[in-house]
């Protein structure tokens, strides 16, 4: 493929951009050239790219113009802002925050689960919830064959999620109550480190936070289903990297936890650890810079009907951000007619 | 009440033993005497107590003659060696340890919830697994109320749950990954700090862990319900005191999350942390050197009938184990009959 594409990373300089770059590198995207962007605080940082240096513009209404495509991670004010500007001068956007997510005009993408989803899009394409990401990735094979109509969800979500002053939160707690200091917090509203708070994004009035509600809209919107039913309690835990989920399905037909394991270990992005008896299941710390899903704890259900419950863990900055981004990006230029927009406000 | 009562505590010199001495100090139990038992690896030893000192006793065969009642949490295999010997010589057990919890001569008790189960002891009581205690205290006025027939749950259980060992494990993995060095791990069989590990106990063949099916099986056994369904997941988090569970119950009728916030504020043991929007939900960081169990995070679980979502947090090493037991021991010398022992064996 000839290195053709001129793209724009904006949020370049936070966690999931930096991630980003990478993943364009890592994965031989076939960039011309990159942008690096971000608001005006970042703006002059040099950052390293590819083996180089690159210098991080400041993001603008002209920002966009000669770009083939944009990768943002920039929050969900930035990408209200500049994701509609990129579109209508002909720069697709695929957009890591949550404002376009449940926008009827926006698709919202995982490639290994609702590729086709990619096709109707008229400039800008979401990408899920880090959660939400991981756990549609493990629970599609089943979802294709025996259907799912309920999803128990506990999460337990590294600080990374929350950028890098969430891992600088997390490392300052822990040495200072290791050394018998206090820990100040700023980030979390409740000390992290050592510690796990019930509690991601803001609270609604049901009772359920906007994260949690967001891995239930989002699982309706992806799997195409308004009968799938979605109960999350998300954790925040102090681990610095990768996210780990306990989920409890119930499938519309039986299935055993070999069959299911036998789907898994066929299906693209998924790779099945599972022997727990010789100690192996997936694990946060072995998750880390991966692009895979790990599934493994696969066992019955019996406490209802067609049961099964897993354990899921994903690198949450990569597949459950920067890699998924950038996995989109390479459906799209596949296919010519997937580098069209068409958006109107 | 006169201080009139010969206690014993095996496994003095452990976490729960420890707690387990503090606690007989704190809430005012009328003990004459207090004979501090261990192995003989840590006779000798000595160790604060109510002011003073005492001297650690090497247990054997003769240690419980002149003993009015005995607490033990020394393990398995203390626990089957030693404490018929004290039941035979007259000298009631209250046990922490998993040994005798499913044997059908020994009741499994929660003062709050199964006190009339005593009854029927015939010189061994067992104290539950500590996820098992937090758990049921917060749905015991809820299964009173409306039944309860499924329950899911996800638990973040802090490493003190392992003893002194867990604890200096994970403070020694913490300190050395922050200062950029490799993390040991002997207790836990993959690094802990942070890290979670879905792995409590040992795993049986239907892929559950002994902790998981211990939550499962003892919640028949406690609520003396052959048809209430549990589904655990058990995972070790990178936390010091204070295990925490997100619960997912399916009652018998409806009930709602108002009413359940009713019945748990009224409720022996509990105290409710439930104002989300001001950041106010139990955390393990407030939960330590605490005998209540924390409740909050209620609200309605919309993917099922009858369905109710919570979140509870209790000092594994208070409430889920010294307290407990030091509260059966309450409830005993209450009434002499339940000081007797007719145990054979």
């Amino acid at each position: 493929m000839l290195n053709e594409y001129n793209v724009g990373v904006l949020g370049a300089t936070g966690a999931v951009g930096q991630e980003m770059l990478n993943c364009l590198v890592e994965r031989g995207f076939p960039f011309k050239t990159v942008k690096a962007l971000a608001s005006e605080r970042s703006a002059g940082t040099k950052i390293d790219f590819d083996g180089g240096e690159i210098v991080v513009e400041r993001v603008g209404p002209d920002s966009f113009k000669g770009l083939d495509l944009a990768i943002f991670s920039a929050g969900a004010k930035a990408s209200a802002e500049y994701a509609p500007i990129a579109a209508k001068s002909g720069c697709p956007v695929i957009d890591n925050s949550s404002n376009w997510r449940m926008d009827p005009r926006v698709p919202l993408i995982i490639p290994e689960v609702n590729p086709g989803a990619l096709k109707r899009h008229k400039g800008i394409i979401a990408n899920p919830n880090c959660s939400t990401i991981q756990m549609l990735v493990a629970l599609k094979p089943i979802y294709d064959a025996v259907g799912i109509k309920r999803i128990v969800v506990a999460t337990y979500q590294s600080v990374s999620g929350s950028g890098y002053k969430g891992i600088e939160e997390l490392a300052d707690q822990s040495r200072n109550l290791l050394s018998g200091q206090d820990a100040v917090n700023s980030v979390y509203p409740h000390r992290v480190a050592f510690n796990c708070l019930p509690h991601i994004d803001v609270f609604l009035d049901n009772g359920y936070t906007k994260e949690e509600m967001k891995m239930a809209n989002e699982t309706v919107k992806i799997f195409d289903d308004q009968n799938v039913k979605v109960s999350a309690t998300c954790v925040r835990v102090p681990v610095f990297f990768g996210h780990s989920e306990a989920i409890w399905i119930e499938t519309g037909r039986p299935i055993s936890p070999d069959a299911a394991r036998e789907l898994l270990n066929r299906a693209p992005g998924i790779l099945v650890v599972d022997d727990p008896k010789a100690n192996r299941y997936p694990l946060a710390s072995e998750s880390v810079s991966r692009d895979e899903v790990f599934v493994g704890r696969l066992r019955a259900d019996p406490s209802c009907e067609n049961g099964l419950a897993m354990w899921v863990v994903a690198d949450n900055v990569r597949k459950g951000a920067a890699t998924n981004a950038v996995e989109i990006a390479e459906l799209m230029i596949r296919d010519p007619q997937l580098m069209k927009t068409d958006w109107t406000d």
